[in-house]
């Protein structure tokens, strides 16, 4: 069987920091990425921190020309922010939250509030299969003591199961994304090991842009100097990866990031870098292995194992919590029903004569009900936070004895 | 080709009603289950409702000679309920959690506690891939004015959606749960034209048990009479379903339901009755059309646009929520601000010598905080909840945009 013509795919990746009152010019910047891609005419444009519903659709107003088909996944209270736009007619979407998010009650983070999500769209070019994922996972913010490890964690789980079980009728994977993971994180190992992706930035055969593909640079004039002051050429954070399935290659021919500023202006898109890939796929006379794992087994059982002894940690901080937060409900409990006897009491007549002290009694009770629901609230949280670490630790431990038996048997 | 032997299979599905606490005579029925499972020794049994994690482990030590492989799936609060057991390898899992589950604050009712998803187990038998799916949808408590309606639908929809998504490698789907839906329910249909899945109940060759299959019957000690008057003989709410992808055939060769009680017991397993299937699987000579759909589109189109419809009636009634619950937010705000003028003017030395309730001052104040607190959470939640309504409208919009299309072409 004679190989077809290659199909080229220019991709483009970006987490846009379009947040309404918050992001530094958000409004110019969006119009600014608005007109960029209209001019550059990408294939595929994966959006992240698309925060703005209004937003979303004035890039699609400006878009509709060069990108007919678009979709914006929807979810939590502010939105997931996530949106693509294509050349190419989405057959169908798929969403998919993350279980665990970080916490409510850490407003200054505010994770907890978008409802981080992957979004799936179904494209087909040229007959080709194209399943594309877009995500954004939790934000890292002490990177010396990272609470939100195995959070990030179950999501970067969870982000690969989806991918493995909505993939298979697909010819080529792409995932597209701001995965908050250097390129050496667990997470990151876990993700391209039990999925099979590949890094666009490690294959490209021409890079061009910031050195070591970093997408966080200090060069950019909305980022935070003191955060990145560990790491002097910035961090690489945006991904975009792929892999074929069947009987399909993808080769990454270009890897571009912008430097801090967009191409030709003075001011970035965004305190992210865009990543913008130019992709090769091409019909093989023989079909890939389908699971994409093959030799990398050995190193997959250390990854993964790994992977499980954080989440294991993140679920005895989790068990703690939830501890803290019953015996508390229980304390406040305890306040309420003595000042109940006390109450009692007083209007039984037992402390005839002496004053009641109206007003701090009431202030007492109320801050007991107060603690008592706050308490009440955290320990479900928690007790759903402890479900969600155990059910991703067991999926763990049945991958491992998955993959042992098939290096027993193999 | 020549057809393979043809593959038997029992399927056991059962609303196990074990509510800790709750549940009458529970840790006698969920012995009585696992002791009727031992003995029968079906092949697959996909149970809902065992809250309880202390049960499954329970039913898992008993039936580890006869189902040597299980899997508990955990979420929100008290857990989905959801396990399978299996007498042949559970290869993988996958949970995926409603986006809508009812109201937390409908104490009374629970659902939202329970997280409520499918769980997806991939079991291989004789080289055939099944995708087996259990799921357990948000209960009706008023058939007349379901206010849940919408939620259920999107729930529907979301289930249709996650198998179509994750089942195009399978071989054969199963599908076993409370559907919480009559037969002729919108939510099913949209379920069964959308997947293509077929009903065991009306597909059998031979089918025993309570009339017309129903699943809730009078004749159950556990039902509540009063619910069923309107239904004589019962409602059908639970449900196995299938389809064969790729080149196979499944039939269901017998039906059968448990009435009122267990076999050759006293007692029934549950308020539920059980529905157990004995299914024919068989390697057919050509593959059959893979996305089960085809002369049925027409109908599809009217079911997705009836499904619509109702998702659109519950959104305007978020909305109107989420308004209502905002509007006593900014009120209590107000109070508050006005509380603090006056708690300022008295500072101030304004009202010098006038007596200052400083009681009722108190007590209104937490009042105000209380009232703000509950009221900007409600309003939180709404807002995800008009989010997700809108996801799912605008996910169906796009599916009968797709539909439509095919009918022009085809």
């Amino acid at each position: 069987m004679e190989a077809d013509p290659t199909l080229r795919l220019r991709v483009f990746d970006l987490n846009c920091w379009a947040i309404r009152y918050l992001s530094k010019r958000r409004q110019e910047r969006v119009r600014l990425i608005g007109d960029t891609l209209r001019r550059e005419g990408f294939d595929l444009v994966l959006l992240q921190e698309v925060w703005s519903e209004r937003d979303y659709s004035d890039l699609k107003a400006k878009l509709g020309g060069c990108y007919p088909f678009s979709h914006y996944f929807r979810s939590g209270v502010i939105g997931s922010g996530l949106c693509v736009f294509s050349k190419f007619p989405i057959l169908d979407t798929l969403l998919y939250q993350y279980s665990l998010n970080g916490y409510p009650y850490m407003l200054q983070h505010g994770d907890w509030f978008c409802g981080k999500s992957v979004g799936l769209v179904i494209i087909k070019i040229s007959g080709i299969i194209f399943n594309v994922y877009v995500t954004h996972l939790h934000a890292e913010y002490c990177r010396e003591k990272d609470a939100y490890l195995p959070h990030r964690l179950v999501q970067a789980w969870e982000l690969a199961q989806f991918i493995r079980h909505t993939s298979k009728a697909a010819d080529v994977v792409l995932l597209g994304g701001d995965l908050n993971m250097h390129p050496e994180d667990v997470g990151i190992r876990l993700l391209r090991g039990w999925t099979g992706l590949r890094d666009a930035f490690a294959e490209a055969t021409r890079f061009e842009g910031c050195e070591h593909g970093c997408t966080l640079v200090p060069n950019n004039c909305f980022t935070v100097k003191a955060e990145l002051l560990p790491f002097p050429l910035g961090i690489r954070i945006d991904y975009i990866l792929y892999k074929a399935i069947s009987s399909f290659t993808v080769k990454c021919e270009e890897l571009k990031t912008t430097t801090g500023t967009a191409p030709g202006m003075d001011i970035p898109f965004s305190d992210h870098e865009a990543v913008m890939a130019t992709l090769h796929v091409q019909r093989q006379g023989q079909a890939v292995g389908a699971c994409g794992l093959g030799a990398a087994e050995l190193t997959l059982v250390d990854v993964v194992t790994e992977a499980r002894t954080e989440v294991g940690v993140g679920l005895r901080a989790a068990q703690r919590q939830r501890y803290s937060a019953g015996r508390m409900a229980v304390l406040a409990a305890l306040l309420l029903l003595l000042q109940a006897v006390a109450a009692l009491g007083v209007l039984a007549g037992l402390a005839a004569g002496q004053p009641f002290p109206k007003l701090s009694f009431s202030l007492l009770a109320f801050l007991a009900v107060g603690v008592l629901l706050l308490s009440t609230g955290l320990h479900l949280f928690h007790t759903m936070e402890v479900k969600m670490l155990q059910g991703t630790e067991e999926q763990m431990r049945m991958a491992l004895r998955v993959l042992q038996e098939r290096l027993r048997d193999g």
